[in-house]
């Protein structure tokens, strides 16, 4: 498989020790400016490709009501316009707050309300442990750069329905969540998703928005994400290698078979 | 080494096949909010600890000019108050922009200005390659946990001066250039900085506004940070393993000694 062409770009590299110079293939990094009726809301820097569902998921992941979103006419603007509805100026993406003298106040800065998910969703750990593999061995683009993250939606069988990779964690899942918005498959009550790096309480975030009731990944989680994954009543995954898995919450929904 | 007890905490995991129920220690992640004349300008995500440095840090690579930051007496109260001149608004970190219709009008919302680095410093390619597994000796929260990102400071004899984790990789830049701050060590014209992960734009930016004159991670470059590393002669290394070094920019300052 191979990564599409504007993920990736070839620059000069000197090697040392031996001193040969050649072309290497990094992952594209360039600002995407997601706007609302005209108006900037938010600069991300992101892998180019899929950026409509890029402006989707990030509107559901910060608490929005998306319609559609639509790039601009020239890709290299960098610049998409997003359909939703929503309040947007009050949260203003982790960036300013209206909180009082706590740190509950700075957390709900940051946090997007979710109901806790509901789904009797059961998995095997066999399954699980396999899904970091079956997410690699799809990532076209780490394969040729090393630098690109990737989170992979899997269904309940276990089969890969979409990936998406990106520079940036929280784009290669935002990329997830707008393309599962686009097939109407919302919320994800039977599905697992899986990153290939840690777990932030960001990503858990994004989860809990879209419902989705186990969270795996290849690293280790944070304190907020254990503690979010308990909230949201998500089964928590992390460290997933050679057939061993840690839960950090909602253990039930692990099945031995 | 220990890390700080700030820094990690423990929490309840079930291991799978084996089904045991034990305690897992995993890195703190919370949110800090910063703020100018009491008024809130940014909330990160964050590993405490070194809370100051950070504020500092984030001041210094947001092209603000700080005097100093004081956490509130509370730490708990995960808030600190950071006394900076600069314009602060219109950049908004990230977030909003007021630039036209082009991409480089989005890029240049999320770029601050610096000169070029200005220095002479040569290091040795094999003194370069040993600096990953320095920084990895000093990381006491990643050997607990798998989940903390690293900065490291070295002179130009291979020296750590300064190490700083974080669950953020930005963050544990920041701190870092928040204590060489508080040392009065800025410019690091004369210093190498060393990351544990991977190279975005936002990491060379921090280098360069700390006129850093080479960078260097175990892990891939993105396009935009060789770019920008070009842009202001920086010497980018990625890949720093096994001996080898890619340099990516400005292979002048490597030494063959």
């Amino acid at each position: 498989m191979e990564a599409p062409p504007y993920a990736t770009s070839r620059v000069e590299v000197t090697r040392v020790p031996s001193g040969g110079v050649d072309r290497d293939v990094v992952a594209v990094e360039e600002p995407l400016e997601i706007r609302i009726g005209g108006a900037p809301v938010a600069v991300t820097m992101r892998t180019p490709g899929h950026d409509e569902e890029l402006a989707l998921g990030f509107a559901l992941s910060e608490g929005l009501r998306p319609r559609a979103a639509r790039a601009s006419a020239d890709l290299a603007a960098n610049t998409i316009e997003l359909d939703a509805d929503g309040a947007i100026a009050a949260r203003s993406f982790y960036t300013t707050s209206s909180c009082g003298v706590c740190g509950k106040g700075a957390l709900d800065a940051v946090r997007v309300e979710a109901p806790p998910v509901e789904s009797d969703l059961v998995v095997s750990a066999a399954l699980l442990a396999e899904l970091p593999d079956r997410l690699r061995a799809a990532q076209a683009g780490f394969e040729a750069t090393g630098g690109l993250h990737a989170t992979g939606l899997f269904d309940e069988g276990g089969e890969l329905l979409c990936v998406r990779e990106d520079v940036g964690r929280h784009n290669a899942m935002d990329k997830v969540l707008g393309w599962a918005f686009g097939q109407d498959l919302l919320p994800l009550s039977r599905c697992v998703l899986c990153v290939s790096g840690r777990l932030s309480f960001e990503l858990v975030q994004k989860a809990a928005v879209a419902q989705c009731p186990v969270l795996v990944a290849v690293g280790a989680p944070s304190s907020l994400a254990v503690e979010l994954a308990q909230a949201q009543r998500i089964t928590l995954c992390g460290f997933v290698r050679d057939g061993r898995v840690n839960v950090y919450s909602e253990s039930g929904r692990i099945g031995s078979a």
